[in-house]
């Protein structure tokens, strides 16, 4: 697409005097607007070094009102970054509804730095491809306008400012070793920029090639194509005011949509006393190893716990974590979300708790919250709820290949045990916290929830992060095969011999 | 997400007899709503051999009114098939607005059967699934409903089931090899079906997975699910009524926008007429040469046109084809689509009009219109052509991938030549002819299409599929540089020795 470009292109002093301004104001009540509205902005900035990324950004932010947007200038990810999966930092830094994110760099870098000099492997930058369209998917599905530039200067002017910058003390320390191989390997970088634009022009996060041999001309056209794009999102919410989220219907009985998966686990099972303690003493030392081995070997590795009300989460998780050395994981309680991360995509809150290499993060609760409650009582959109499964298979996916340890279970009972236990909660005073009206509201959508429940387990059991049903109406049961599961899980981790970077 | 699937499920003889009827009348008057409503629908049946296919799909048929659906039996792709890009046989199955297809196999045999056989490579794999992703996000996103199931049954059903068919001199004939040894290889099969319902499980093309053990229970789930995704489809067209497209606005003057890609084309580029004729006369034999070597190597190759009214396509065209062996190429020319193209996806036609493998298709116009002429005249929505850009890309990727030498021009004029040569049309008796309203018409908004072509020329030139721009003022230079591109891009695609197979 760049042999189309016209890297002579100028605007008179005259034309951007009487033009710029107007972009400055116009600029300036947009934001307003998108902050009214809750757009969330990105705006990426890639292009050649000494292509005037910076003088443009520091021209965008100061039209722009400071508590409304956030510069992040990525550089080469950092050891702390380096332990989670790549996208992470990215998903850390997005904007919330009515804030601007403007990214010096980005993941692109991925596609570009790494892919030329051969830092990522082709495979990794192949996978990389599809992690970013599925990201900017993602995002975008979500409501979250992207603005992408790369601002394009020639060879020739990128060594003349290179030569310029080295003149002048002030600005030679910005001419290093990797801005001058920049310019060596030109040909080398333009073929990855151009398949860069090619595979990642998508219609809703489209990029914008800048003529950048003039700073003027740039400034401009940066300008007038983020004005663009939001007074575009603006009109379209507009024209399409959002449909508000319905609770589920009450589901119609079928007799092939009966939700066997649920009613086929074996409640029956249990555990006696005696061969329970006696198993728990030697999984919490087997674990306590594990803990240290993932330590050493850098693996990452999530325990999701979701079931029923009064299924056993909590007992559950405190005999996985009472032989863990304290510092090696975390219990993550997942409960609604605060405003601020309502404000973001609903996956948000999640990538910024994911595990570090070597640790253990434990949700009690987790992101299937989006096709369970918030499916069944009308919290998302059913848009929203449908994107979710793949969504989430795409986020696991994330995790696997970064070689994450993923165990999900579904802690199941019954209708009736999980009355008994309402009931045992009532009428023990000490227990009696743990029972609320909204225990009791659930419960009255216990059918809802089975049909929720079904669609989830069946969507998104993939052969990197399949679900593991938890046959808890014996709690003793449940605990001992919690803890077996996880423990193999890792065993087979450690197997794999994936080590994060 | 198999290991979820249960199939030990039957539905009882009372139940089925009264569910089964109401399924089948309510098939019915959906099958009428989503004619009357313009809906296609795609089914598509994968599943184990003997899994009961053929059954479950007769049962459908039966219920529906037979004028509005297609049964398609996929088999390996034939001779003919093998010599267009490997979707092209189900794009020239697509259901039109309001009918039914129904796939007895289809697009997965490519992951499903070449993958294990091995006879489509790990890479050729991939590529699929790419592809198919695109290929259905195409789809529904034009509004074509897919419902796809996988029909379920255990190895040992298959076995059995197998033996039965043996056993009856009747039906013997149908497990050969193949067959047989899909059993024998059932695990690697399953690894492979796991595979693919995780990466094409999407929001708008779900799989189901049906337990199959009883075919009375496999076609009850059958026909629910058909139902749910009509009436869901048909409800969300009853709350979205569709926006009704607008002509481009008069586009807004603006300095950085101005269309510099066109204007800095040099029309002042000429030919004298003798050496016209000498260059004319050595390109023709040597595209005569080049033709038959296309065909030696089965290459296929497209060349499209585009330009300004008036811009001498068709007399270019001529000099392309003056010398060539008729039997060879094709001329396409392109009008407004038939009512039975509208009917279906916009690339649709282009589809069916691929050049086979060894031979040359010429358009005159192409698939293009939608981001010219249907933009500037609002006979599609924003959301159409701003999504027909990728769409164009990807489909130019998979010719190609395919091998296809592809060249596209634009054959550019300026308004004040243009305007002579209507004159001049207008004058000469025998060129009236080639003169009309419309084209009056077109030339009262050159500045909306300048932005619909500069626009389309960016987001359209790619590595695989370059623009190049034929400066046509003077019509002999234009020719001879069109002859010159086509020879030169026959040659490279000669080199690359790619052959279809």
């Amino acid at each position: 697409m760049l042999e189309l470009i016209d890297l002579n292109r100028q605007l008179s002093k005259e034309i951007y005097k009487d033009l710029f301004p107007k972009l400055e104001l116009r600029m300036g009540e947009l934001q307003r607007a998108a902050k009214e509205a809750g757009v969330p902005l990105i705006v990426v900035f890639e292009g050649w070094d000494a292509s005037g990324k910076g003088t443009v950004i520091n021209r965008l932010t100061q039209s722009l009102d400071p508590r409304g947007f956030t510069v992040h200038a990525i550089k080469p990810a950092d050891e702390t970054e380096q332990r989670y999966p790549w996208l992470w930092r990215f998903w850390n830094r997005l904007p919330a509804a009515g804030h601007i994110a403007i990214f010096a760099r980005s993941w692109y870098m991925r596609v570009l730095d790494e892919a030329v000099e051969q830092t990522a492997s082709p495979d990794e930058v192949r996978e990389a491809y599809e992690d970013i369209l599925q990201f900017e998917r993602q995002l975008t599905d979500s409501g979250v306008v992207i603005v992408k530039f790369w601002l394009h200067i020639s060879r020739k002017e990128q060594r003349q400012r290179h030569k310029q910058l080295l003149n002048d003390p002030a600005t030679a320390w910005t001419v290093g070793k990797a801005e001058r191989q920049q310019n060596r390997k030109y040909d080398q970088w333009l073929a990855s920029v151009e398949t860069m634009l090619e595979r990642t022009l998508t219609a809703k996060a489209p990029w914008t090639v800048v003529e950048a041999t003039q700073d003027r001309f740039a400034r401009t056209k940066v300008f007038e194509t983020i004005i663009d794009a939001l007074e575009e999102e603006l009109d379209y919410r507009r024209q399409h005011p959002p449909v508000p989220p319905q609770p589920m219907p009450k589901p119609e009985p079928s007799p092939t949509q009966e939700h066997s998966i649920l009613d086929r686990a074996d409640l029956s099972l249990s555990l006696p006393r005696d061969e329970y303690e006696q198993q728990l003493k030697g999984l919490q030392t087997r674990l306590r190893q594990l803990e240290h081995e993932l330590y050493q070997a850098r693996i990452p590795a999530a325990i999701v716990y979701c079931g029923w009300d009064a299924a056993g989460k909590g007992g559950n998780i405190r005999r996985l974590t009472s032989s863990l050395d304290p510092r090696g994981y975390q219990v993550i309680p997942i409960a609604a979300p605060t405003e601020e991360e309502k404000a973001h995509h609903y996956l948000w809150r999640f990538w910024r708790r994911l595990p570090k290499s070597g640790h253990i993060a434990i949700f009690d609760r987790s992101w299937y919250g989006r096709v369970m409650v918030e499916r069944v009582e009308g919290f998302c959109t059913e848009d929203q709820w449908k994107r979710a499964y793949r969504e989430i298979n795409e986020f696991e996916c994330e995790l696997a290949e970064f070689g994450t340890v993923l165990v999900k279970f579904w802690m199941h009972i019954d209708s009736d045990e999980q009355l008994r236990r309402f009931r045992a909660r009532e009428e023990t005073m000490e227990k009696h916290w743990k029972i609320t009206d909204e225990d009791w509201r659930n419960r009255g959508k216990w059918e809802h929830y089975k049909v929720a429940v079904t669609d989830m387990l069946r969507r998104t059991s993939t052969t990197y992060a399949p679900w593991t049903i938890l046959e808890a109406n014996d709690k003793l049961h449940a605990r001992i095969k919690a803890l077996e599961t996880v423990a193999a899980a890792i065993e087979a981790g450690l197997a794999k011999g994936r080590r994060a970077p």
